[in-house]
């Protein structure tokens, strides 16, 4: 059989593990806390019904025509209106409508990375942004992380190389590990860039999903020297399935943007983008979002509670105040991978935290989700696993 | 102000080109033949706004959901008995949507191309391609063409380097110059490319839209040896703000193409899928493919017949037998730059030939749509055009 040639950085790529996630999580009697996914019966779906056919009837044919690789103009305004209220202060020719913010990672590589570049990151990190940014040949350095999030003097140490190109932060209720960024170092972090020489890559799909308290605003919202690029996300707060996303970034960043997103897709799909903006001006967005976050805020009480009642003692984890995961820890000598055999056996699925590890580490950790399961998978599907954990840590 | 240090691949470019002729279409007192747009009206807008209401009610909360990256499945199978028909025996595992037939280009690019890798491309050839293969890094080797479109034997004079990766053709009604590739040549190419260690894009956005006679198969279905990918697109054809359209390649390829896929936008939107899905499985592609080719075929011919009218005779041009594009030559020595400066003062607008050639060359080509304006527009356009040719050409 003919065995093609790839790339040198796609070569040794099987996308593998996502496809076993998947194919876990659509054997219907398995329990899965493995994906990032809303429960599909939270998804708005009367609302954009309807929606879809006032987009026809509003914006006429121009849903079905070629669009500007920029965005949809309402959807644009909208954003720079949005964000204004987070504190982050954008014009109009600073935004640009991305296919998921997952297509923000990707252009940002696009825009910056040469082979061999250096991007820095947080370790452990989102799993699908190092395979981005691995497709452009970079190689990663990492900063320390403690219960704040990133720790900015923990930057300085790392040596300083003209490739070093991008840091790359989930901010807010980090995927996997649920930890937030404080405000302080929200602060410090932009103005550190000019001398670090590195462009911040503000990564935010969670950032609305905030169960506890106050929220802080984005990093973007101290960018006095305009280094960071921020990247939001409709997938988790509307629909996953319409894929619109959108990065806020300095116009000399968002040429290149436009110029990758030129060549990669032309534009975002011009139906989803209009359903988006009447969704978000129509005013259903808050409600919709306070909804969400009840039904969320339940779930992970829910599984915490549930954790608590059926985990070892020996496994500890995070009680994270926003976002969609759980980070979980076993004791030190037993491996996540292990307990998965044990545990889909039992029906029970998540994914194993080595995933988000570069170049291993991690093996004992494991990521939960709470949002997509229903209450009673949830405390089904944990009940099992704390059983499957106290015959595999025994 | 900061000026971010981007990759070398996009330092230099401007995206000015494309902006420039989006900036002269949008003025709304300009007759354009610059784009490669359907004209808006023949857009089928009543049918796909019916649709979207039929696909939320018929995928319920589907169409909201994260997809999988290989796409809606229904539509892959949709695609895998129309492939058949234009005879191309594919499986389902060989079947990719993208998001839009751009994104194939750009999702082989990323599978295949290391930096300084070679493509080898006509000259001219699609401008937008050029452009994906230069973010990956590529240099070009250029093929000879005639009016039969690319000269096999011409493939076997290009120097062997082992980063020769890709064989780029727009086989039907090629974008710019509207030839055709002989089904002499259709058959030949495939089995070279095994000695020549290549593999074929097979680029074919205009297939469908034939206006004479009877038409060659894909290049695809001559592909013993498993060396050629085939991108389509419903752009042309149904709509191109939805941005559906997908890849057939090999399994060892499309796993390849799935990874880029998860990395770029995770999946194509998948209310988008499902409509185009609807449109074509309800029988409702075939008739308006009708209907399409019946508008574009009066428009080519009102074309020609005013273009004969009104140039001047040191001016020659191709009479395409199908796309969208009409193929100028003025006399040597003149240049559709400044014939294009002339004709922006006469409200008249039509990209020069020149942004199709990589390092120069084709100063005194031009290309004309005739499927965006109207036929008003086509006589009264072509007529300005026509006299400014006498003064420039004079």
């Amino acid at each position: 059989l003919f065995q093609p040639e790839m790339s040198q950085n796609i070569a040794n790529m099987s996308g593998q593990v996502i496809r076993d996630i998947l194919k876990l999580t659509q054997q219907p009697d398995v329990i899965s806390f493995a994906g990032g996914m809303p429960p599909t019966d939270a998804l708005p779906h009367e609302a954009l019904r309807e929606i879809s056919g006032l987009a026809f009837e509003k914006y006429g044919r121009e849903v079905l025509q070629y669009g500007t690789s920029e965005g949809f103009l309402p959807l644009r305004e909208f954003i720079v209106k949005w964000m204004a209220k987070k504190g982050v202060k954008a014009e109009l020719e600073e935004v640009i409508v991305t296919s998921g913010s997952q297509q923000g990672i990707d252009l940002m590589a696009k825009a910056f990375l040469n082979q061999d570049d250096r991007v820095i990151m947080e370790k452990p990190t989102y799993l699908t942004a190092i395979q981005i940014f691995q497709l452009y040949g970079a190689s990663f350095l990492f900063g320390d992380s403690d219960e704040n999030g990133i720790v900015p003097s923990s930057l300085q140490q790392i040596s300083k190389h003209s490739t070093n190109k991008l840091l790359y932060l989930v901010p807010n209720f980090q995927n996997p590990t649920g930890v937030t960024l404080s405000q302080d170092r929200r602060k410090e972090l932009p103005g550190m860039m000019a001398e670090l020489k590195l462009v911040l890559v503000e990564d935010d799909p969670y950032g609305d999903l905030v169960y506890d308290g106050n929220h802080n605003g984005p990093i973007k919202a101290h960018d006095q020297d305009q280094r960071v690029v921020y990247l939001g996300s409709f997938s988790k707060i509307i629909s996953p399935g319409l894929r619109v996303g959108f990065a806020v970034a300095p116009e000399a960043i968002i040429e290149k943007l436009v110029i990758g997103k030129q060549s990669s897709d032309v534009h975002t799909c011009n139906l989803a983008q209009a359903m988006i903006y009447e969704f978000c001006a129509g005013g259903l967005l808050e409600p919709h979002l306070e909804s969400l976050k009840n039904q969320y805020r339940k779930k992970r009480d829910l599984m915490l509670e549930v954790m608590d009642r059926h985990f070892p003692r020996s496994v500890s984890w995070n009680k994270p105040g926003g976002g969609l995961f759980i980070w979980v820890q076993l004791p030190a000598g037993k491996t996540a991978q292990g307990l998965l055999k044990e545990a889909v056996k039992e029906k029970v699925a998540f994914i194993t935290g080595e995933c988000f590890y570069v170049g291993g580490g991690g093996s004992n950790t494991l990521r939960l989700n709470f949002s997509n399961a229903s209450s009673a998978q949830i405390e089904e599907g944990i009940s099992r696993l704390g059983k499957v954990m106290h015959t595999y840590l025994a």
